[in-house]
């Protein structure tokens, strides 16, 4: 067989694949994070990866992302259905392009199917998005983005808001990576202050983005761009000791309420502190721990569509790692293809991304190459029956079980079992198998005892 | 809020999505072929959607799918960069397109990770394929395959072979989707057979095409295809009477090896007559039940990559869904970038177009809209603090769990957890909140019992 010795056949730069032991943690997080979702009755829903063109760019929601456009490649002996086959399927009305967030196809799905939905609709998505990154700094162009949307119809009760931090926490605290924060901050206290120094309304959106970079970027960089933006020296001095009030939760809730009341004519600010004490009850009630969450004026996404509570969450001692679970409410943003005001809160854990530094930054650790707890070696290939069989009862007890095929010395095979991290090996020679038993090999512990074969699995799984 | 008018928000002609009610069984069957693969020791693994287009196109694996292209669109304020950003990316060496089956992928990660796996290895994947298929029969142009297969350096035990139909068998019971039945062949003996009543070399890969459409195109359609490829009219009745032979598995292998016998010169047959036997053989010890499988010489599979075990799985009563699990051994085909040869065995579920057939047939019923189990229904604003909190105590009792938020008619709450198969209603009003205590309605039965909170979670686990 010869090499087909000039296909390059390395991954195509920015597209990331998992070995199995990290594959494997991937699947383990999948499950934390679906189980915790469902917990709180979210439901599972997936779009098609390519979505119509103009879907995508609906609202001008591509934003800065570059998107992948498709376009079918014909096999060699198909040329001349080119055209016909898939007319203006590259460009035009038809033109079609792989989704780069989740936010975009859910308000084309619930636009779809609209009277097949129950609202609230709560539904996670833990689907592949793609970008056009540049293949740099760990960005990726395809990842996995797990999010939870709540949204409403006209109205949606903010204590969804206040279900998003006891959400995040149980999946952190389930994944068990240290102590991690959720900062929550409403954007309506921003838009509200912003104004009340003076801040021109057309220009609110850019000033919010440019706080929201206070701990990439540190404080006298702050301001120097809100200098540009045209802000006042007074007003850049207000926004910055504004947004660096400190307190626990009550305390920042006090100083909010007392700076509200002193600006009684800014609106704004009142109803994103009353929407704010609202959520933070919501959360106390909850049970959600006080260490866990706390208020942050500086936090605001910097996303345009955000409109009140927002949240990002850091991993004490890592901040350097960013946020690691972000998200927050918005009004105009999945009712867009259906002119319909549908108010919505959610997050999202980019779980591409998390898994891969926090396994660079040691955080998690990947886990054994394989599923099979047990190998059954292969002593003599007549007693394979016998092998087969051990198998087959050790997995309907609920094991996963490789039976060794191959006829190795021993030594090799349980050197193949534990390589792949493997804890158990079974080992049954002609004696064994006559008297029905078996030598159970533990390669953690390196112990080996004798056990009878119908008492195997329950052996192990009091091992495990 | 106007509505983006022009906007088609519909998905792209192909790309199918499902409901919540339809995803949630997909989700459900996920995890039980997950379950039993991962018994079996596969462990997953996911490779990228986009691959090089020169990976997709190695050893012209290509077929006949049409591929889907990807290029980067650029957003409207970064158009200068076009050209720059990802040059030569749509055409030549750095040409990337969309995955179109999870074959030739595997090749390519064998290839890029040797160093990292171990041998056999034996991996599954349940990703999404992109084939730019015509879009009517139900064929989609996206859609989720779950595979398996094992692969070794050089050789491959044929016990391997056995497993398959043992984990199909286990897959389609856990399901329960009535009476299947796994036909097994192995190419050899077809190729064997095919040269022995002298079909040329070149036109068995075509004549095994042929045959493989028995059941879809019936006996005077293959004759005529045959003769078409100028096999003569005898060598045509000799093969369409051997690929009727019928009989029990332990008929079948005796007339196979008479047969066999009976054509010393064709060491193809009788390579392939051994083959069937020893996999045939493991597939017993392996207690798969005798209704199960059987070895029938008429099913070949079209690809032409098989030349070893074949699997076709039907319905029984339902045959015209088609195969419902199919695969087989192949030589060639995972070495291909290693210039290696790298035997394979496996298996693959087309899940997206199984769902969507078997819900048609009415053979799987969608699962209810939403996981939760349970609503706690909104009484009294005042009364939040206790719906939290009851709602939180059953979630850590491992219940998934709704609170209804909106103050609405109780009837309505009602309606609303019943439209979304919600069992169970948690009412608590303030004199039941006083005395710490709920009334538990169950939706199904209609019975309403009082019970303690503290006894909730364990009465609902038992009415469940």
């Amino acid at each position: 067989m010869s090499k087909s010795e000039k296909v390059n056949f390395s991954t195509p730069s920015g597209f990331p694949e998992f070995l199995p032991t990290e594959k494997r943690l991937e699947v383990y997080l999948l499950d934390i994070i679906r189980r915790v979702y469902e917990s709180y009755g979210f439901t599972p829903i997936e779009t098609p990866a390519v979505e119509r063109l103009e879907v995508l760019q609906a609202k001008g929601n591509q934003g800065d992302n570059i998107i992948y456009g498709i376009s079918p490649i014909l096999p060699p002996n198909r040329q001349e259905e080119k055209d016909k086959a898939e007319k203006g399927s590259e460009t035009g009305s038809e033109a079609r392009a792989l989704k780069f967030d989740q936010t975009v196809p859910l308000a084309a799905y619930i636009a779809r199917h609209l009277n097949d939905l129950t609202f609230p609709f709560a539904r996670y998505q833990m689907d592949l998005v793609f970008r056009g990154e540049r293949a740099k700094d760990g960005r990726f162009r395809s990842f996995r983005q797990c999010d939870i949307d709540v949204v409403g119809r006209r109205e949606l009760s903010l204590l969804y808001d206040a279900q998003m931090p006891a959400i995040i926490t149980e999946i952190f605290e389930a994944i068990n990576i240290g102590d991690f924060l959720i900062r929550i901050n409403n954007r309506k206290i921003l838009t509200g202050f912003f104004q009340s120094v003076g801040v021109e309304a057309s220009k609110i959106k850019a000033c919010i983005g440019i706080i929201d970079n206070l701990e990439k970027i540190g404080e006298a960089k702050v301001k120097q761009e809100l200098d540009k933006e045209g802000i006042a020296t007074e007003g850049i001095d207000k926004i910055i000791e504004f947004i660096k009030i400190k307190g626990s939760v009550t305390e920042m809730l006090d100083k909010l309420k007392h700076l509200s009341d002193s600006m009684p004519e800014a609106e704004q600010v009142k109803l994103g502190v009353t929407e704010l004490e609202t959520v933070i009850n919501g959360v106390r009630n909850l049970g959600v721990a006080e260490n866990r969450y706390c208020i942050d004026l500086s936090i605001a996404r910097g996303l345009d569509y955000y409109t009140g509570t927002v949240y990002e969450t850091s991993l004490i001692g890592h901040e350097a790692l960013g946020s690691i679970c972000s998200g927050g409410r918005y009004e105009e943003l999945v009712g867009v293809f259906l002119g319909e005001k549908m108010p919505g809160v959610g997050i999202s854990i980019g779980l591409t991304r998390l898994i891969s530094r926090l396994l660079k930054a040691g955080i998690l650790s990947p886990l054994p190459a394989t599923p099979a707890q047990v190998m059954v070696v292969n002593m003599q290939d007549d007693l394979m029956p016998v092998y087969l069989d051990v198998s087959q009862k050790l997995r309907k007890a609920g094991l996963n079980v490789i039976t060794s095929f191959d006829q190795q010395k021993l030594g090799k095979q349980f050197q193949l079992a534990e390589k792949q991290g493997i804890q158990f090996c079974v080992i049954i020679g002609s004696e064994e198998a006559q008297q029905q038993k078996a030598a159970l090999k533990n390669l953690k512990t390196r112990a080996q005892i004798d056990v009878a074969i119908n008492e195997l699995a329950a052996e192990i799984q009091k091992q495990l």
